[in-house]
């Protein structure tokens, strides 16, 4: 048995001004920014403040085009990716601690570690 | 004065097969489906249904490369496109009621009427 559930979503910008980036997609939806939590998010994200219960939202800076993918947080990473793969989803790579992959209709998402305090109340139980 | 507030996301599918790309979505974040309001909404449209509070999620069958795209809901479109504008984005079309809109960043994103009662509590208000 485990847990998953949608995280939120990164919003990839293609660009080599993240604050730059930060900067429109805070003030477009309306969010503040929260402190960096390491050297290592600083350097490649900023996280959008959403309140509690709110969606993990993240601007990335990236080398591929820009586009906005879906994050499903969960208690157990390879059993998520095999359930993932059941419903038609590809592996594409492993990133760190998490997995890239393919949904059937072409879009990239990525399965994560939980990013929220909410997975054991609310996550969704596979069996 | 408007309100405008980030009312969720599209997951933007280039099939034939609008149901199954549904089926997959649903099962892959744990979400049953709503029933179709509109036959207009049935033609091209699969919504989730994420219960009180939740993100606006919906299924899309399109022409262009699957993709995942956010919608901004606002009280004034015109105001909201025009805010917008000033941050940077622009215009691509107009489409029925709502703008599609390109991010300084890239990426594409439409801005609608509400989606849900939580935008008048929730919204942010610009003047």
């Amino acid at each position: 048995m485990h847990k998953s559930r949608l995280a939120g979503f990164i919003i990839d910008c293609q660009t080599d001004d993240l604050d730059g980036a930060a900067k429109f997609w805070t003030q477009a939806l309306g969010y503040t920014l929260r402190a960096p939590q390491s050297p290592a998010e600083a350097d490649l994200y900023r996280t959008l403040e959403t309140g509690p219960g709110g969606l993990h939202i993240e601007v990335q800076q990236v080398e591929h085009p820009s586009r906005v993918h879906l994050d499903i947080e969960t208690d157990d990473i390879e059993a998520e990716v095999q359930r993932l793969e059941k419903l038609g989803a590809r592996r594409v790579k492993q990133l760190h601690t998490w997995w890239v992959m393919e949904a059937p209709t072409g879009q990239r998402f990525c399965v994560v570690r939980p990013q929220s305090p909410d997975l054991a109340a609310k996550g969704n139980v596979w069996d």
